[in-house]
């Protein structure tokens, strides 16, 4: 193995996943984010921000100050630092310590807080480590073979929803509260995707017939995903236990969770 | 091949979708009418309709004019010019660009803008092209393989809907919102499909038992059209793996995203 | 084949659906019913009954007699009137007739009205033609053999249920719309089966977060039944396509749509 | 087989599952628990509580004993009295009698009637004789094999939710409803699992674009656990039939309700 210097040792703890070190300074990562998005979240609700306004204010600080130092030790081991701070995460991971610096320096803007949320983002890093469990991998996988499929759908689905929109605004009209064709494609939405509010209900009896029309049909159609997803999945599996052959027999197919090769007993490679 | 003459040229591009020029004209085609759609859609829109009333009308003319010129294109490429005009597109075609001039010549009839919603309608033509995208290929004879198992399916829940909207309105009656049977049979519409607006609710504790009941009912015959459109397309999709062989080997069964024979490495035919 | 009397082939063509006649009869009589239906719903509807109340009650006296000499005919061609009289359809077919003579006879008694629709029960008939189609057979036969599996399932929501509304109601109590604990079960159910009319809603912080959690756990085992019968339907339709052999090769595994078999050419025998 | 004592007898009917008593013993038990889970259940309705009181009272005291009995039972039976007292159910069962004694000893603390609420969790015990029973089995293995594919999918949605909800915080703000970021996550979660109160819903139009976008997430998302579990369980059902294996010919892959093999008619061994 090569010897590395500090700087690529770091570089493989903080931007690696393959090393042990680089897999816990990502879950440490994880916690401290998740942490400071509970802080955050706490802060918006009023009984708690004026009870421990001075804990969550030395929490928030403390988290800032971590990723602070988390952003320079990026900058200094990344082998070409202008490209880092420019790239998507590098833009996110500054949004994610500005604001409370600035916050600081002009007291007024306490809008900046706001701001702060999108730090919420890095946690898609998590997809970075998670890319190395098995299941996560099958799942995606699927969707990705199902990409075309689901975006046939999802047209089908759009088309729909504008045609019974503009329909119930021209039955309903605005004194029903369907005041315009977007407010109705929303309340076509509301109603094709079965959540129901309630805020906007059709009063005419055309309109109700119409209306009954749209819950059935996306009782039905609510099945296409289903079935394209199952279908995938259920392939993607199976090509999963078919990649696993016993290095003796080679005999394949073998179940999930196995272990021994099921004809002759031998211990099975490691899935991947 | 043999040469063909204008007329005849002008019929495959506009009609056709075998060549390379006919599908770009559709594309050209969906999207100018998407455009238009949200014109109209825009126009509903109070704030948007009296501040760029201006730009909303010449954009709606700026349509109606290519649309015309599209009619008319179509009427002197078609064979049978007047077989095309009593066509139901012909028509469609028709009553997508006349509701603009007949609002035009009489300006107080600006109710006609509602019928020009019906312009949405000729979006369909997409499933023309959708045709020769696998994808949407197998989605489609999926639920046309399903079409027999859906409609004996969707026959048991509008007798279930009628008998459980006629029980509910003996139950509660007209005082507590159930006013006529079709007011309930719409109020178990919206339960049975897990909608739940929550317009109509049972007051009395019989009614209630006897929601629940459809609430559950509905829960578990939603798993129906699911099993059914799931079943029917792994096998559909099944058969199409099956279909693609090798020509060097005749091995079928190639992932889906193969492009060479997982057996000998030849290349595979391309699906269709 | 042995002659048949009168009265025997009365019975074959009434109470049978081997014969064409049989099936004719149990469709004419089906249409009959959802005829009667329609006319007892549509006079439910205010503005209908006061307009047409003269037709309404000239079609509800040309059904209920259609209905009265059906049953006099069944009385008469069934080799056992009394058991016939006695039985589950036998009764129905009685309440279906006698509401109309009775509020004939006493004007007053117009709450029979109601009793009437137990009429819709005699729709259920249908499923014994249906048991003639084989795609229906094929769902009922998934039902059936899924039948375990959904009664399990149901016992665990149901236990599910009653623990949550247990809990709701001790957390929000009477003030809060959760009057008693049946009222929190009923809540728990529109809640579980994501339906959610909104008419008890958790005010509580805690009350709240369990609500949250009961959503998310109806949103994955809604997953359950799906995944059951799913299963079960694949399985049937696999079998059905494997019982379908080819007389010459003895080839199975059609398509579900085939008519010939696709490695000899010789028609398949019809499946039932 | 060996003679045991009478407290070994008891400690098979009682902890025991194998006997035929102990499985009686066990329904009994819960039938038991349900019927006293009813009288809790009944005497929170308030006109039963007031109209059946006495009767009520007397069930409530003749189940405690009859609890109290089989309490004392289990710590007699019990090897290791100790240890059982102070393991899970111990407790449970303890808390099950404890409440009605306390009750009577000091009348004003009529709060304790909802910790007997707790008795339910003793129905859980229905799992230990339920899992004899092969569908349970297949669920539940089902279940335990997509374990780890379910959990990577409530992480994706509990990020989701979090995210949805702060963003739907910062548009609408507490003056729509959305009063702070956990009330909003719980809209979020109100809408992507379909359930849809509508107790707090979007009022600005970038809000209800954002809760429509939600909604289809919602939708589409949902389908993953169906996929999830439709695969394990057709895979699992798949296992459990080539487990069974004729002891003639040794063909396996017989339907789920066979009795005896399709090959050469030998009675199949029993499933468990």
């Amino acid at each position: 193995m090569v010897t590395l210097n500090t700087r690529q040792k770091f570089y493989q703890v903080i931007f690696g996943t393959q090393t042990k070190a680089g897999q816990y300074f990502d879950i440490v990562l994880i916690v401290a984010i998740l942490c400071s998005e509970l802080v955050l979240i706490l802060s918006s609700v009023e009984g708690v921000a004026t009870e421990f306004s001075h804990l969550l204010f030395v929490m928030e600080w403390l988290f800032t100050l971590l990723f602070t130092v988390e952003y320079i030790a990026r900058l200094y081991c990344s082998p070409r630092p202008w490209a880092y701070a420019r790239s998507f995460y590098g833009v996110i991971d500054l949004i994610a310590i500005l604001p409370s610096y600035i916050a600081f320096l002009f007291p007024g803007s306490n809008y900046l807080l706001i701001v702060r949320l999108i730090r919420v983002m890095r946690i898609f890093r998590i997809l970075k480590l998670a890319r190395f469990l098995k299941d996560s991998n099958i799942l995606l996988r699927s969707l990705l073979m199902a990409q075309r499929k689901i975006l046939v759908f999802f047209s089908t689905v759009v088309i729909l929803v504008t045609v019974l929109g503009a329909l119930l605004y021209a039955i309903e009209g605005p004194d029903n509260g369907f005041t315009s064709i977007p407010a109705s494609i929303y309340w076509a939405i509301v109603t094709i995707t079965t959540v129901g509010y309630g805020d906007i209900v059709p009063q005419t009896n055309l309109g109700k017939t119409l209306a009954a029309f749209t819950m059935l049909l996306g009782y039905s159609i609510l099945a296409i995903p289903t079935g394209i997803i199952t279908a995938e999945l259920s392939q993607e599996m199976k090509t999963q236990r078919d990649l696993v052959r016993c290095m003796n027999c080679s005999t394949s197919g073998h179940e999930d969770d196995a272990n021994y090769c099921k004809k002759c007993g031998t211990e099975l490679p490691e899935k991947f």
